[in-house]
């Protein structure tokens, strides 16, 4: 029951998003800048992010709904943006993403680097409207939580762990480190942005981040599975490329039974700070959860 | 005599910067990261960006000093940023900035595009202090200004309209369109954010915003000019670089003394803007165009 109406709100939710970004990734930025930018983040990709902003802001009863459509829009720029970059031939070299091209493939790799380089100025530019249609105060807050998830003590300094450890053996310790910065940061920082576009208490604040902490972790367990579990078809990107590439991954240092154990525990520990949390209107956080660890793409 | 108190002052100024830069871009980023993002801001470049941030705040005599300094390091760090990128092989495949091997030569591709990001991220951060040493409002002005000069209508729009202009003629209004995206929004933001950084009525702020456009364009003018006028070794970074890449400059489009002619009246009007803003104490900003337009490096 809970699950379809999840699926009418976010489905009805996911319109909005897809139609802000429309409107808010330029189709007439200069040279061609603009059609890879929009070729990289629109029509693409499960839209967790944004979903976890939605639902957290709609937890915590935010009433400003400005606010958190920026902000889910803001975070979705930011991971277009990683991906763009990671996939690139001094990265990842990967070439196919979503089932389709990668930006570089498509478009060139200079032209690759500037769109994901603009993308990552248009979250900020998103969460900063001219016509202050959101409060100040809560522009500069999302900015702050958005810069840090992004940053070197976010997600670009778990890319370059991920970059020193190829061919290198990682300890659980280690490799949980370098999710928790590479994929995690973003994923809980969505749930906090949604977070301050409403009142909640310290405790519920405090239970949202380790929710999202959990739920982090939780989805880099669940990508290292279906790594080496499911076809390229099915992912839309390369299957089996972290085992090619000799990346440490959960499947590699525990084991695929003990990685798929993980993930239910960290599935538990999610759902368990969103009951401490004591907001009434969680589930569709709860239904996310669930669905980060059930996924099969 | 203005020229040695401005040189006592900005001293002074960049000291401060120096410092704070050393204290922000973190020794201890992941995985060699910290060392690269460093490497490409620290101890180089004449501090253009931040001594306009500076100089501004002062202009409108900003009683924030914490909010400029972090301003000033702000822009210095997307300016650091959009270097890194602008010489990877894919761009300009420069090996030499600064009078210093560039940071792909000697950190690898992957981690200089990874410091750049980082670098763009950073910037929004040292704009977004938790303890609210800036006022919240402030922070978010800052980071819309800063926003808009890095993205698709600024730095990296003018990037992209550089790619597509190699060895294409282009007519002096497109050549001008490019370069106010690609160098003059940043130059133009940096006057800006000193400004916000203060109180000036909207005329001052009006005359300010048209004194940064026009040294942000005298800036480029004057760049393409030592292009052809100097040695690599004066320049710090490879001369005669456009020329021999085929790309339309200042000097090719006008010739070098229409081109000598342009920077002079472009300092006039930045000159003439300033008188017009109205206020007291704009002898710095004064000084930095006469400067940006006699450089020799």
């Amino acid at each position: 029951m809970k699950r379809d109406e999840f699926d009418t709100w976010s489905r009805d939710r996911l319109e909005q998003v897809e139609a802000a970004l429309e409107r808010w990734v330029p189709a007439l930025a200069p040279a061609g800048l603009g059609d890879a930018m929009r070729y990289g983040v629109l029509d693409g990709g499960k839209r967790l992010r944004p979903l976890l902003v939605l639902s957290a802001a709609e937890a915590v009863g935010a009433t400003d709904s400005e606010a958190a459509l920026r902000a889910a829009c803001s975070v979705e720029l930011i991971h277009a943006y990683s991906l763009i970059h990671d996939d690139m031939p001094c990265m990842d070299d990967d070439v196919l993403r979503r089932g389709k091209p990668t930006v570089h493939v498509k478009f060139g790799q200079a032209q690759a680097m500037l769109a994901g380089d603009a993308m990552q100025a248009l979250a900020f530019e998103v969460l900063t409207p001219e016509d202050d249609s959101v409060p100040l105060a809560l522009q500069a807050r999302l900015c702050g939580l958005l810069a840090r998830a992004a940053g070197q003590d976010g997600m670009a300094g778990g890319q370059a762990i991920d970059l020193a450890s190829i061919g290198r053996p990682l300890d659980e310790q280690s490799l949980s480190d370098m999710h928790r910065r590479k994929t995690g940061a973003l994923l809980q920082a969505s749930v906090m942005m949604g977070a301050a576009c409403g009142d909640a208490s310290p405790q519920a604040r405090q239970a949202l981040s380790e929710y999202g902490a959990a739920l982090g972790l939780a989805f880099q367990v669940v990508d290292d599975i279906l790594d080496v579990t499911q076809a390229s078809s099915t992912l839309g990107k390369t299957a089996g490329k972290d085992a090619d590439q000799n990346k440490p991954t959960y499947v590699t240092v525990l084991g695929l039974s003990a990685a798929q154990r993980r993930a239910q525990t960290l599935r538990e520990q999610a759902q368990a700070a969103l009951a401490r949390s004591g907001l009434p209107d969680a589930a569709w956080l709860s239904v996310l959860a669930d669905k980060v660890v059930e996924r099969d793409c």
